[in-house]
C-alpha cells in the first residue's frame, strides 16, 4: 500500500460514534495519530463514553449527535454502532459535510449500502468501510503475493473462522462473523477474479433462532472455488486461510504469531492441455513438488493504527480508501445472497456486483 | 469393543487379493496375528507380490485368484484391489465359500456393493468393510463418548482431511479421501442420527478432470450439520474433527499424537424452549460456560491390528464385524448421492438408505 | 490470592517515575484502577513523559523528582527506572514517606535491596517488587495447584525464556531475563522449598562483552533441581516451564493462549524406600501411570492490573505485598550468585537468604 | 553423504545379535537391503529370537554365538545387546574376522571402546557406531548446512530430548538418552570445532538411585557452548535442537513431521571488534535482523535404512563410515567424564578426546 501521506499541517477533527465493544479502539488509534484531533465521543449512554476516556481525558462526551455533526471543528466521523443504525446516523453525517468511516458491515443491507455509496459519491466525501483485517501487515502482504502473481493462478481459498462466540440477538454467525472473511477476499483476489455465485448451509444446534455454525461456498470468476466455515459454537479457536495456488500455495495461521504466513513452493503440476493427447496419459502428466516452505518476516504493527492512516489519507487526497465505501457494498451483496441460500437450503445464488466492480 | 476373542484353536487360513498400496500392510498384520494363517498373496504381477513378502518369507504367491479360492485351507480372504474390481473378486471369493475382507470403498457403486451384502447373507458368510480409521484408538474412543452420551446432543460435525495427494486416474478427491470420514461418521454417530441428505460442492483447479477439491455437508436427523473438506492439493496435511455436542465439544487432530483427542467442558447454554417466554429474552438465555479441557489418555495401538481382530471375532462368533457391509453400503449411499449433487452444482440430494438401518 | 479490597473511600495519590519502556504500562494501568489517582509523571525527558500520556491527558509531567515528593496528594510512587537508579529514588521516596513499587530487579545488587528493604520496614511503609508475572492468571494458578500439593513433591523444575532480545548495554542476559523466572520460582515454591545454591554458565557468541545465553542450575532444598534456560540469541521465541512432581506434572506455555497450563496425570511410581529389599528388586517397583491431562480454564485478566490491586491491598492493609521487596531481595541474592558462578567456569554457589527467608 | 554403492555381486552375509528392544528393527532392515543377506538372529532367548522373525522366516535363529562366528557365509555381525556386553561379543566377532556394527554406546567404557577400535584397526575390519539419528533426512541436512557455512560460525547449541522414559535399571538418564544428542554433535559440527570440556547436574527426584534429570554443559573449541536437557520423567515429549550460528540460526524439531527444520535468516549483528574503537560505542554497533525463514523440503526416508547403506558402504569399500568407532569413542569420552562432573556436583571436565580427532 502506498505510505502514508506527511501529517497535515491541521489535523483532521474527528468524533467516534459509539462507545460500544468497537468504540474504544478506534478512540484510542485515533488519539495516537497525529493525522486526527479527537473532538467528541458520542454514545447514547454518556457514563460508558466517558468509562471509555477514562478520568483523565480532555476528549468531551455528548448523548446527541446533532451537536456533534454542527461542530465545525469535526471534519470526519467514526461509526461504531448497530449495523441498523448505520444508515441514518451515516447519511446525517455525510449531509453535515462529514467524511464517514463505518464499522463493518457498512450497512444492514446492500440496499442501504448503496444509498450510503451514492450519498457520498455525489457530495465528493470520503465512505470507508472499517474492514479492519485488511490492514494487518498478514492481510496486506497477501495481497501483494496474489497481485504479484506469486501464488499463479487462485485454485482454491479456504477461511476458517471459528470461537466461542456471542450469539447474537439480532444476526447470524454469517453477518457476525463472515464480513471479515469476505472483505479479506474482496481486498486480496487479483484484478479480474470475483466470487460470482454463492451457497450457504447453516445449523441452528442450540436453538438460537438463527444459525450459528455455517459454510459459505464461492464460485470464483476463473473456475476457482473459496469456502467459508464460520462459527460461534467451537470451544477451539481457529483463524485459518489457504490459498492455494498453481505455483505456491499460502497458508495464513492468525492465531501463530511467530509464523502467521507461510509460502509452500510444493504442489501439483499439470502439463498444459495442449500437450496431453489422450485420457489415459494424463496421470503420468500429473507431478509432484516438494519445495521448500518460506515464512515472510512480518513487522508488528496493529491494523487499526494503518487503517487510521489509510483514512486519513482518502481524506486528505480525495482518492477512494483501499476499503471504500464501493468494498463495503460487494461485501453486502454476498452476505445477502448467502441469506437467501441459507433460508432456501443451500441453493447457488448469482451475485451481480462482482462482474461489474 | 468387545474384547478380541481367545485364539481359535486351528487360525483362521487367510490369502490377500492384490500387492499394491494397501496390500503389504494386510500382509504384515495377519502375518503378526495368532488367529490367522497367512497362506497367499495373489497379485497379477507376482514379482510385486514376491516383493511385497520380501526374500524371506514361506508364504506362496500366485497370480491365479482361482488357485486361491481352490484352496480348502484358505478360510477367509482380504482384497486390496482398485475399487472397479471389488464385485468380481468378492462375488468370487463368497461363491467359494470364504469369508470376505474389502478395503473401502466396499464397491465401484451402491448396486454392487448390495449385491455383496445380500450374496454374502445368503450364505452366511462374514462380508466386512476394511474401514480402517474406525479401528484407531482414537475413533474407538469417541464412539464410546458419543454413544454414551458424553457429548449431550451432536450439534455440529466438522471433518477437514487435507494434503498433497495423490491425483488418483479413476475417482475424484471425494471417493478417494471422503470414505475415510464417512465411515467414521457412520460409525460413531450414536444410535437414532443418521445423515438425512448431503450436498458437494468441488473444483478441479488443476484441469486433472475430476474434483480435486471438495466439500460436502450433510444433514443429520436430530437437525445438526456434518461438514468435511476434502483437498487433494493442500500443501499443508490437516486431519482434524470436531464434534460440537450440547454438553461437551470434542476435538481430534490426529496429526498430534501426544494429544489426539481433547475434549472441551466449555460452550453455550440456552435455557429450554418452555422456559422462554418471547424472543426478546432470548439473550438474557444464552450463557457461556468457560470449563476444562480434558485430553484422554489414549494407547498408542496400530488400528491394522485391531481391524484384523475384529475380523476374526466376526469370522468366529458368526455376528456382524463393527464395520460389516452394511456399514459399506451405508458409505457409498452418501458417496454416490455427492456424486450427483456435485453433477448438479450442489442440490441436497436425499438419503434413504440412511433412514432404514 | 486475596480479593481485592473496596476502592478506598478516597484513591491512592500515586506517581509515576520513568516513561521509558514499562512505564507507559503502568501509567495506564494506574488511570484504569479505580484504587488509585495517577498525579504525575516524571522523566528526565519532558517530551517523552508527554509522548506516552498522549495529546488529550490531565495527568501533570516533570522531570523533578523532588517537585512529585513534595505533593501532598501522592502518596506512592512506582518506579520503572534503569535498576542502577533505583536506590537513590526509592530511597528519597521512602524519606519522604511515601510508599513504594519498584521494577524488577529491586535494586542493582543485594545490598542495595536490603537497604531499600530496611529503610520501608524502619518506616513501616509498603515496598513492593512489580514481578509482574507472578501476577498472571497462570502463575497465580500454578502457585495455587503447588501450595495445595496437587503436584507432590517438586521433582525437577525446567524453565526456557528465550527470543531475539535487546542486547542490553549494562547487564548481561542473566540480570535481564532470569529474574522473571526466580521472581516466579520464588513465588510458587511451596513453603519449605527454597533454591540452597546456584551454578551458571554461559556464552557471549557474538562478543557483546557479556553473556547472551546461560544457562542456571539451582539446587532445590528438598533434593529437587531447578533449572533456566535464558537467551537473547534465539530467532524463536519460547516460554515454557515443566514442574515435575510426584504425583503429577505441570507444563505452562505462556505463548499458547488457548492452552497455557496442561496438567498430566501421567509419570512414573516407586515404591517406597521401605517397601525396597534390595537394589536388583528395583525395577519391578518402578511403574509408569499412563494418564489424562487436564488444561484447566484460566480467566485472561491483565497481570498488572492484578499487580496494581495488590499494590493497593497492601498500602491499605499494612500487610505485606506478595511480591514484597523480600522477595525481591531472595531474587538479588541469586542473581548475584549466579554472576559469581558465571565468572568461575560455573562453579556452584550456596545461598543463605533462600533458607532463611 | 555419498550415494550408495551399487549392490555388490553377492550380498554381506549378516547376523543379527540380540533380538531385544532394538534388534527387530535391524533385522527388518538388514533384511529390505539388497546390499544384505540376513543369515541368523542371535538370542540367549530363542523364542523371543523366533517371536522376532515370525512364522514365516526363513531366516535362522540361534543361542550360540559361536555357531554364527564359525558360519563362513557370516560376513559381517550387527550387535543390540546391553553395552555391558557389548566388548566380549564385538571382540570375538573381530577376531573371526567379522565387520562389526554396535548399537550405541560404542561400550560400557571410554577403555572398552578404545580396545575395539584399536582391534579393529589392526584386523582392516570395518567397526561401525550404530549412531541411528544420525542417518536421518534432518539430521545429514543439518551437517550439510553446518559443514557448508551456511550458519556462519556457531554461537550456541541447544538440544532437549525428554519425555517419559524407561527409568534404567543399569544406567542412568545420562547414558541413556545424551548418546544421540553427543553423536548428533559430533556428527554435525563443522571441522575444527569440538567440545573441549563437559559439566554436568542432575537429580534424581525420584529415588531411582540414578540421575532421571540431567543437564550437560559442553565448552566449544571457538568459544560457543552446547546445552543437554535429558529427562526421564517428562510426560510431554521433547525432542527440539536449536543452532544458533552467525549468520543464521537452525531449528531442529523432530516431532513436527511437516516443518523439522526451520532456518532463520534473523538475529542479531554486532560489528567487527576493529570497527569499535570504544565500549560505549557498542551498543550503536549491535543491530537486529529480520529476516524470513525457511523450513527446508526433506524426504521421508527411515534412518535405518540409510544407516546400513552405509555400513555395506563401507564394508565393501574399506573406508570408514560416518559413524565410525572413533565417533563412538569420542561420545564415550564425553559420557564418561559427565559422569564424573555429575559425581563431583557439576566441576567442568577437560576433554582429551576431542582436541586430537
Amino acid at each position: 500500500m502506498t505510505p502514508p501521506p506527511p501529517a497535515p499541517a491541521k489535523p483532521i477533527g474527528i468524533a467516534v460514534i459509539g462507545a460500544g465493544y468497537w468504540g474504544p479502539n478506534l478512540v484510542r488509534n485515533f488519539q495516537a495519530s497525529p493525522a486526527f484531533r479527537l473532538r467528541w465521543l458520542c454514545d447514547l449512554d454518556a457514563d460508558r463514553a466517558q468509562r471509555v476516556l477514562g478520568g483523565y481525558s480532555t476528549v468531551q462526551v455528548t448523548t446527541q449527535l446533532d451537536e456533534v455533526l454542527a461542530d465545525p471543528d469535526v471534519d470526519a466521523v467514526a461509526i461504531a454502532t448497530p449495523a441498523g443504525t448505520h444508515l441514518p446516523i451515516a447519511l446525517a453525517a455525510l449531509r453535515a459535510g462529514k467524511h464517514v468511516l463505518v464499522e463493518k458491515p457498512l450497512a444492514a443491507t446492500y440496499e442501504e449500502g448503496r444509498q450510503l455509496v451514492d450519498e457520498a459519491a455525489e457530495r465528493g466525501l470520503t465512505l470507508m468501510c472499517d474492514h479492519t483485517y485488511c490492514y494487518t501487515p498478514a492481510v496486506l502482504r497477501i495481497r501483494e503475493l496474489l497481485h504479484a502473481g506469486e501464488l499463479g493462478e487462485l485454485h482454491f481459498l479456504d477461511s476458517v473462522r471459528i470461537n466461542l462466540g456471542l450469539v447474537q440477538r439480532d444476526i447470524d454467525v454469517v453477518w457476525d462473523l463472515a464480513p471479515h472473511d469476505l472483505s479479506i477476499i474482496d481486498f486480496v483476489l487479483p484484478p479480474g477474479v470475483r466470487p460470482t455465485a454463492v451457497a450457504a448451509h447453516g445449523a441452528d444446534g442450540i436453538g438460537a433462532g438463527r444459525a450459528c455454525v455455517a459454510y459459505l461456498t464461492l464460485q470464483l470468476s476463473n473456475g476457482g472455488i473459496a469456502h467459508i466455515h464460520v462459527n460461534w459454537l467451537s470451544p477451539v479457536k481457529v483463524r485459518t486461510a489457504i490459498f492455494g495456488g498453481s505455483k505456491r500455495t499460502l497458508v495464513w495461521d492468525d492465531l501463530n504469531p511467530s509464523q502467521r504466513l507461510a509460502v509452500y513452493d510444493r504442489g501439483v503440476d499439470v502439463a498444459s492441455p495442449e500437450e496431453l493427447e489422450d485420457e489415459q496419459r494424463r496421470d503420468i502428466l500429473i507431478s509432484y513438488r516438494s519445495g521448500d516452505m518460506i515464512a515472510p518476516a512480518l513487522n508488528e504493527r496493529e491494523a487499526l493504527r494503518t487503517m487510521v492512516e489509510e483514512y486519513a489519507r482518502a481524506i486528505t487526497t480525495g482518492e477512494p480508501a483501499l476499503t471504500d465505501g464501493r468494498a463495503g457494498l460487494r461485501v453486502l451483496e454476498i452476505l445477502q445472497a448467502a441469506s437467501v441460500s441459507l433460508a432456501e437450503g443451500g441453493t447457488m445464488i448469482k451475485l451481480d456486483e462482482g462482474q461489474q466492480a
